[in-house]
This record gives C-alpha cells, sequence and structure tokens, in this order.
C-alpha cells in the first residue's frame, strides 16, 4: 500500500534494488503524446554517478524499456509500463548484514514492519535505486508539462554548509550539468566537491540542499484546503529518501521576518500581475500565483558510512558494531537532483490536469 | 476539489469565515468511542486567542455542535458531523477591498482560480479560521490515539528570532499552555510575547516556528514509498496557512552535518531497541522507528498588517495601495499551536489504522 | 469510511434518519454555476410520497438548506454543504425492536459490524431518508449536465410483475411525473397503483425496476479498464437501499441473444455515426457511444411489512416474532425513481468532469 | 486513469493484446504470505479455452512470471508485479480494419476517446486477454481469503438459454471443472456444448450467465452507504469486457416478489444466526450477513462473429460492410468464469482488509 501517487496523473512504483527490476507504471497520461525510450533514458541518466568521486562501484547500467502504453511512438491513453532491468548483483554482504540494521537506513523499520519478510538486499525497496522509478515518471511529466511551456529545474545550493550565490534562472539552466556537484555556483561547485572528496577520505558522508524551481507555472493551480500546492509538493519530494525538509520560498526564515518584509507586493509588469518580491515561492493560499516557485529540501548525509557504527542484532538482541563494506556514495545530494526535479514535475502534472490545462489527446 | 484527507480515517472540511458556518465529517472513526460536545469544544477553544496582545477583534464563540454520528454518547461508526455557527460579522470592509488582493493572502489567487466567485469575505475558505474545522476533527484523533497511548504535543520554539531553549517533554506538557506565547521556555516566552506587542505597535506582524512532537508511536507506521510518515505528516501541516517549511528531527541542519553525526545508533535500553540519539525525528524509510516523532512548522508573519501596502485594483488593472483595516493577530504562532498538534494528530491517526493498531468497534 | 463518491465531483452523505438531520458535501462542483435552496429543494419533493397510497405517516418537510459553497446566488468552488433538518419524531417503537433484527433490513448487519453503536432509531444511516442526501447532490450533477446538454430521465418500467410498454423518450418526460406510480404507460400505471393498493391491505409490500436513461452523453465517457461508466454507475445505483440488480441495454436478456442480433450495427444519420440498435444501453468497452445509456435497476418489496415474521432475539439468542409497526411504504418504487435518476447524474458528472467537458469556471 | 482498483488491497492492470505483455501490480499484499508462479499460472490456465469447440485460433501460453515484490518464496510487503510476455502475434488483420469498428467491440468508443491513438491491435486494452490481469491478482486475492477460510467459486449457470439446474456448493466445486462449459449441470452442460457448437457453425455467438458465490464470508464486510458489498461488487464486475448485468441473491425476480416472500428471516442453527431463505445473496444494507454472497453477471454474445456485418469507415465517414477474420471463441461464459471468480476474490480481500480481518503480516 501507499506506492501509487495522484489523482488524475497516477504513478505507481515497484521493484527492489536487488531484485529483477524497478519499474513504474503511469495511469492517466492523454493519448498522442510522443515519446521513445531514449526520452525516458536521457532523465534516467542524470541519475548516474557524474565523476569518480561521487560514483558508486554498481555500475548502473539502467537501461530503461518500455512495456505498454506506447504504440507508433505515440502515448494511447493506455497505462505505461516502464522498466530497468537490475543487473545480477552479490547480494551475499547484505545477507552478512541481515539481522544488523544499518544507522539512518530503513533496515530495522522495514524488518518491522514487515515481520522480516522484506527484501532487504540493497535495502530493497527502500534503496535510492528506486528514484529511478520516479526519474522515469518525471520524465514523461516533464513533456506534458513542456506542452504548455512549465519548465522544472532543480540544482545543487548547499552541500555540508557550502551555500551556492543566488544565481539567475538562466544561468543555472546553462550551469547546473556542467559540473557533477549540479552546482550552478561554479566556485561554489569546485569547493563542494572538494569536500566531497575530503569526507569520502574519511570514511565518512555530507548532505546538502537541493532547490527545484518551476517557470511559467499559470495562476491557479492546487485544491485547497488539503491538496495544496505546497503539500501535494511536499509529499513528493518526502518520497525521496534522504529528504528530511521541504519549505517553500522564503522557508524557515520566514520565523525571523516581519510581515511588511514577507508580504510579497502586488504590481503589474507587461500588462500582467506580478508580485516584485517571491518570499511566498510562487504560492499563496496553496495556490499558484504565477510567480515561479521555489522549493528547497534538505538532503541528508548518505547513511552508508564507512566507519564503524552501532547497532543491535535483531537475532539475539545484542549489541554490536557493523561497518557498511562497499563503496557508496560519500553524497548524494547531487544525484538528488534529477529525483526532486521529476517528483516536482509529476505533481505539477497532476494538477496541471486537475486544472483542466492539459487535452486528454495531445495533437 | 482536495477538501478531504487520509484514506482509512477521512476527514472533510467545508464552511467559509463569514458563511454560515464552519463544519468537518469525519468518515471512518470506530464505533463505541464516547464523545460529547465538550470534548471537541476543549481542543477547539484553545484556537482562541489566549490575551489581549495577540487577541482579534472577533470574538470567536465557536460553539461546536454533534450533528451527526454520536449516538447515546458514543460514535456510531456513521459520519460524524461537526459544525461551528458563524456570528454575523460584518463584512463590508472586504466588500470594498473585494478587487484590492491584500499581499501574502490567498485573495488573488482565489479570484483568478474561481473566476472572482469565491467568498472573499473574511477570506473566506482560505481564512485562519477554517483551521477550527482542523481542530474539531483532531480533538477526535486524539481521543482515538489516546486509546493506544500515543500523545500529541505541540509547542512554539520561535518567534521573530527568539528561539526557545530545548526541553523535555514533561516541561513542555507542563508548561505550554501556562503563557499565550504557548512556549514551554517561560524566559524566551517573556521575550516573545514583548517582541509581538512592539512589533504590534509597528503596525506589523511576525512569525516563528512551531514544533510538534508524537510520543509512545509503535514502530511501523508510514506506507511508502509515497504514503511515507513524513510526506503525509507534510501534506496535512501545509494544509495550515502560512505555514511555509516543514521538517523533520535535524531538518535543514542535515545539509550541515556528517553521517557520522547524524545517524542515529541502535541501542537496547529496558529489553527495547532505541536509538540513542534522534536525528531522524522518529521516521526511517518513511516508517517510524519507534522514537518521538519530531516534525517543525515555519510560521509566515500574519499577512493582515496595518501599514500601507502596494497591490493592483484587479477591476481596471491599476496600482494601488492598500490598509488592512480591523484589529489582526500581529503573530498567529500560539494560535497555530493547536492546529498543528490536531494536523499531526488526524495524520497518525490514519495510518494507526492501515497499521490495524485501532480496532473498528471501541469497546 | 465508504460515505464519499467521486474522484473530481465527490459527494460526501452524513446524517441519520432521526438523528438531528441529513446533509451531503458536494468537493468539486465548478464556481459560479447559480444556484438556490428552491433549485435543491424541487428535487428533494420528488422523493415525496405522491398520494395517499404510497404515503408514509411520517410527514417529510425537508427543507432544504445551503450552508456553505453558494455566495451571491452561486458555487464558489468551495465544497457545497446541502442540510435537511430532522423533524421531532418517536423512536419509542425502534427501542423496543432494538434487539429484533427486522427481516430484510440492514438491522442485523449494522449491529454485528458496528458493535451495537449504531443510532438503530428508524434505521439510522440504513433508512431510505439517506437517499434525501443522494438526491441534493443529484440536483447540482443535474444542473451542471444541463450546461452541456445532457439529460437524465429515470421511469418506473415494472411493479410487482406488471410491465410497462416500452416509449420514446419525449413521452417518457411528458408523463412520468403524471402519476404516482411515475410509469409512462398510463395503463400500466392504473394497474401497478392498484396492485400497490392490494398488497398494502393485505400487509405486503412489492417490488419493481426503474429504468434510466440519459441522452445527449458524448462518445467518450468512462475510464476502462476499472473506472468503466457500467462499473461506476452500477456502484453509485447500488448504495441505493433495496437494489439487488443492475443491467444496461439488453442487461440479463444477452444470455438468451446470439452476437448477430445483440451487436449494434454502427451507421451513419445525420453526419454523425450511431448505431441502428442499442443492445449495448449506450455502453461499448465501459465507454460511452455517444447513443442512449439506459440502464435498468431491479428495486426489491419494502422489507418493512404488517405481516409477522420470523426473527432472532440478538440479546438472548431466542427465536422471536416481529411485526414492523406503523404505516411503510407498501411499494418504494416510484419514490426511488428520482434517487436512480440522481446517482447517474452524479456519476455522469464525475465522467464528464474527468473528460474536461466541465470548464473549472461556470461562464 | 481508472486502471487501479481497491482501497487497501490495490490492484493496477497494465498492458495490451499485442503490445509487449498484459500485466498487474498488487499493492497492498500482507507480507508473508507463501506464493510462487506456479500457484498464479494454475489460475491463469483456467482462462484457457479447455476444448476445441471453444477454442480461440490464438495459443496463449501465458507463462506467468513475478518480477517484484516476492522474496524467498514469500511476499515482502512490497507491490507485486506480475507479467506475462506476449507472444509474437500477427496484427494485420487489425491493421486492415483499422478504421472499421467492430460491432459490439470498443474499437469506435477507443478510437474516439483516445483520438485514434489506442493501440488497436487485437482489441489493445480492450481485449479478453486483459482479464488475464484480473485473474493474475485474483490468485493472490484467493490464497489471502483462504487464509481466514473464505472459498470463492463461480460457475456458468446459463448459455444461450439453457439453463442449469441449481446445485449444492459442495456438488459445484466437484463438478465446475468437469467439463468445457463449466457447469454443474451436467446435463445442461451438455446442450450447452452442443449449443455452442451448433452456433459456431453458423458463425454466431451466443451470451449466459455466470453465478458466483462467497462461502464462509463474516458478517460485516462492506462500508455503506457508498462502498456496498454489492456496488464494489458490481463496479470489479463491470471491469470484465462482455458483462452487462449484475444482481446478487434474488436479483430482477424481486421485481415479482412480495416482500413476506423476499424478506429472509432470521433464525438459529448451530448457537448461530442466519437466515432461513437467502434472497439477499449474504447481503443487508451493503454489508454481509454471514451467508453465502450471491452474485450472478450477465455475458453478453462474443462481439467477433463470423458473419458479415454492418459498420462505418471511420476515415471517409462512409457506410462499410465487416466480417471479422479469424476463430473466435463463440462462446465466452465458460472463459468468464475464473475471471468473475477472481474479480470477487480481489474485491473481498478488499472489504476483509477493511474490516482488519487480515493481519499486516501473515506469519
Amino acid at each position: 500500500m501507499g506506492n501509487s501517487l495522484g489523482r488524475l496523473f497516477v504513478i505507481t512504483s515497484f521493484g527492489e534494488s536487488h531484485g529483477r527490476c524497478v519499474g513504474t507504471i503511469i495511469d492517466g497520461c492523454p493519448a498522442g503524446l510522443p515519446i521513445t525510450a531514449d526520452d525516458i533514458q536521457r532523465e534516467v541518466d542524470k541519475r548516474k554517478p557524474g565523476v569518480a568521486m561521487a560514483a558508486t562501484a554498481r555500475a548502473e547500467e539502467d537501461k530503461v524499456e518500455i512495456l505498454s502504453g506506447v504504440f507508433n511512438g505515440a502515448t494511447t491513453g493506455a497505462p505505461i509500463c516502464l522498466l530497468i532491468w537490475n543487473e545480477d548483483v552479490d547480494s551475499s554482504e547484505y545477507e552478512k548484514m541481515r539481522f544488523l540494521p544499518r544507522p539512518g537506513h530503513a533496515d530495522y523499520t522495514a524488518f518491522m514492519k514487515y515481520g522480516g519478510f522484506n527484501d532487504f538486499r540493497g535495502g530493497g525497496r527502500f534503496s535510492g535505486r528506486i528514484t529511478a522509478t520516479f526519474v522515469m515518471a518525471g520524465a514523461i511529466a516533464k513533456k506534458l508539462l513542456n506542452l504548455i511551456g512549465i519548465e522544472v529545474l532543480a540544482h545543487t545550493v548547499e552541500i555540508g554548509g557550502i551555500r551556492a550565490e543566488p544565481k539567475q534562472f538562466d544561468e543555472i539552466r546553462e550551469n547546473v550539468d556542467k559540473n557533477s556537484a549540479r552546482c550552478a555556483d561554479r566556485k561554489a561547485a569546485g569547493e563542494m566537491l572538494k569536500l566531497i572528496e575530503r569526507v569520502k577520505q574519511e570514511g565518512d558522508s555530507v548532505g546538502g540542499v537541493v532547490e527545484c524551481i518551476a517557470l511559467n507555472v499559470p495562476v491557479g493551480l492546487g485544491e485547497p484546503v488539503f491538496d495544496t500546492l505546497e503539500g501535494d509538493l511536499a509529499k513528493a519530494l518526502f518520497a525521496i529518501p534522504a529528504v528530511k525538509g521541504v519549505e517553500f520560498g522564503s522557508g524557515f526564515s520566514v520565523a525571523r521576518k516581519r510581515g511588511s518584509e514577507n508580504n510579497d507586493p502586488f504590481t503589474i509588469r507587461d500588462g500582467k500581475i506580478i508580485t516584485t518580491t517571491n518570499n511566498a515561492g510562487g504560492i499563496l493560499g496553496g495556490i499558484s500565483d504565477g510567480m515561479p516557485i521555489v522549493v528547497r529540501v534538505a538532503i541528508k548525509p548518505t547513511s552508508s558510512i564507512a566507519k564503524s557504527q552501532e547497532t543491535v542484532n535483531l537475532k539475539n538482541m545484542e549489541s554490536a558494531s557493523l561497518t557498511v563494506k562497499g563503496r557508496h556514495d560519500s553524497c548524494i545530494v547531487p544525484r538528488a537532483v534529477p529525483v526532486v526535479e521529476s517528483m516536482m514535475a509529476v505533481t505539477l502534472c497532476d494538477f496541471v490536469m486537475r486544472a483542466e490545462l492539459l487535452p486528454r489527446v495531445v495533437k
């Protein structure tokens, strides 16, 4: 239960890290959208570790296959099944740790919730690998949003305390893919990568913040009081493992602001109503106000670290210590960037359809 | 659309600020739960402004009535309708401002989304008054959670940059209702109240942070990958007007932490597995881990301020300036405390039912 | 749980037969629809027993009030709460029968399901009175359907074995309200009413069949494979107490037909594709085909009869006999007609919105 | 949209008749249920045409694969993906008929709804082949129901006007698989098969009725007023192509019955409350009453017939005639039997979980 998301653009995720595959079903995509496996592949490839320093040992081939819902190069209106077969991987290390829950991971909670029946190999359903299913869905969502001019763009704004300077949207779009930190501020990016390397040498990991912006969002998306734009975006973003905070616009800094500072004054530019500031992050009363949607997510440091950690043996209920073997990302923030982008796209797509801004058949 | 929340414990909110009433339907409450209007009233009363300095001009009598679902003092298994009639209030001020959207409010987005048909009086559906419907639902959720020992407690931790010292749960429970800042740190509370008073004199407003803790939450609540405990709590909390950020455990500070710091080591205490720290805020992999759930929400400064603000006349598309008349809370953070508590209770209740931890009939 | 219906046009029913009120929330109605309490009242009045012979003792005043969602005579986009206050009625007879479940009623199943906490007075949630909440929702749905020319019309086609001759739509529309059997075949209507009277004298009751037709339904409503037009209509219709069967077009007679008879040939009339017969009842593959939607529902004889019946005392688990006191409809088929119409309208409305055939704001 | 069903036991169907595969996702299955591909295969094989006279030309190998959600032979609590690869088939015949909608089929409605983008080969999403995805889900549902003793059994009761004599449950269970009509009345079965053969020679087809019974259903399943047991079962059953009617217990015959006949008197047998008759089909007020659930579905004659039929060319809007080539079942009633059984099992499973009668972890 709980593996589907959305009301009109519904995605369903399935698969496990070391099982046969990971996949996603998209139900509700309009018919007639041209789509190829390559379109999806391009997005999925963005999840790949970009440079050696952030690399995982596992070579993720991640070849996307379309199993249903696409015919003669276009969506049919039927559910689209996208799938990536897993390579055969060695799960023996996980067998050894089976009763030793790794701190920071879902090992313990999954074991308890599913009575020990959960597929623990590689974290199973709780692996970061599952986010490939989000990115596949996001690829289609982005194509749909593109039909009405909405652009979604995520980038790294902080890693381990190093913060990027604010940049204009154009600059972000141009620079985000030019470094493996996925940070539009090249200077900060350099420092971030150095920090990641240092932390890696220490056998440790480091967290950060990803920001995601949506441009050209029409006024009126969001269905308050419960299906607010903030609420549904937040729910979608918290599905990404490692996300521990979500904030919009000024976010937590509102706690230190006056109303006179934080309220965004309305004005007219080019015959269109805008706000002169965007502390609201493009959302007022849970509804998009036409300004860029701005959301930031806090990504915790990778739970898998080389350092020895304290845990408990679930079999004999004795204290134990644990060293997570294998090479792991010492910072997953850059790899989270396309995932954040995807979850935002998927959620916006659902709201765009609720607002009847996408046709049921694309022509 | 979007006015219902939950899968098994489903709440539906209705009503407007200056309409006839505000109300809530609770569908899915087990039969046999003893409940009186007074039980609900007590929780609703917590929303009242505690002291003069935070008072709104409007005397909110807010008398709760039970319209359905309760018979002979106990729930019947049928949908429970709880309702508060609105007093007659003067809406003439809102008539005047009808085409002048107040910055920070939903006036503009609601006007655009609903084609100008929205009930704008007092903010209509977007008024803070709607949160009374959340608190009514929360009152029932808290009674249900209480059956299995779960306690939910919210308190103010920051107002306008003034932060409370961390306190133990017992201390928070004892002190939260002793001052009108609803802050367990009495010294900080004093400063907060002084700041609120000063800001009020300035015709301005101030924001803050509310923390909510749930104790005795069993391991296993949450239905990943999409219906995570964090995700559904966040969605529920963003339904509260003015919330612009939600974080769990270490929250955004994870961006500055190492994995070795942030991972919570497991150990055994009194024969039970716990973590020695709680950076995860009681949630691992989207599932409760048995530690206290800790969530913080950023509350923006009240949008209604006495200072003059820039806006646009929607009728003639000309710039205009606006002064919001009437007395308004210069800080709604303390009044948000019971609302945050309610939305957390409602969400936990849904997950508790999904985990089959509440019977369908209470005996 | 289970008191809401629909995905985009969502209705939530609440209230009990002898409680304070019965009501409905409609969430998802477009803004800008002109609506008055009188509009709803007219539909609700159709549920009233038309003539003495079908009358219930209870004088149902059933005055509709609009509690929310309508402002200045038009819908606002917010949830619409419609409510009918119950008159004070004597429930003492039900107190006496509390542990004696009436055959054919939900007394036994409700008692067991809700642990005896259900409001048993007048059948509580399981009373036919609850269908007033369906009719209120249906009144709004019909107004919306009317915007795009869809007309929904139900009529009695069989009572106690007496079958009406098939009539043209225009004839049905004109005649249905001219007799208290709500049967367009006047001759059959006369016989039906005589039968009802005779059965009444015998202290017995009789069932029948209601047919409902929707005209001008565009091609393309329905979301297979699970949200078929037939499936969602059937689900909605089975919510009406006493419905035990639902069939479309040729219905159960398909069991005796050949494919060459039952397949509806396509042809062109006035430049439009139609079928020359309508055995499919306007639905092919779960999707409307542009022909009239035709559905029939089997209504069982009223469970409340004056004759003595065998039952069991739930308190002492001994056999008992029971005579249901009070005056009851000896045939509810005519009163079910507007209810069937309402559930059809509500369901079509949801599909019309899914197909983006209604605007989000009515202008 | 519309390809998922259920609230707690959620199935999602995907795939097309001549696409790469047909598959189903089951989300919400408790962890710990032992399951193998063979378990599913056995049920899927029941869909195969049993004897030559009912055979389709297409050799359906239909080998079930488990892609996710099962680990070490047991369910993990994660979504279960079950899949059958399609064999390469010749779709050229369908290319030719692309703009000639076959009467009785969804060709026309699908073409219109999806703007001609639908995969028309073999009927695509509207093929009877899609019911293999229902049977896969049903196989798991039946295993779960079996844990609490619920047995679901469907059988043919009418084909082309030939009706089976009523039989006891034990007799049905024993005989249903002994003839290719899947009819427990051997004499009627013989006549049915003869009729099917004759109709086949005529290039025609014939319909029928399938009855499904569920034994040992506890009192209390169903969530009125909208999620009634009848309503949700009907919705699930109408997902089966060719179903045009659904009735419970006495069904449409209630139209000719008196209340004194149709009401089922309560009595006590072996210390348990039962009804002496079962006109209600085991459901009172939308809730199971502990008696066998009895539902019958009307199955229309196969739409594909060898006879020439009238249609319209969608390309040039001219009348045309059409002969459906290939060998097709002249009666699909027997093959519908396991499908009806599956949809009933799936729906009951959802209600059993709502009633908390299945654990979240099977031990």
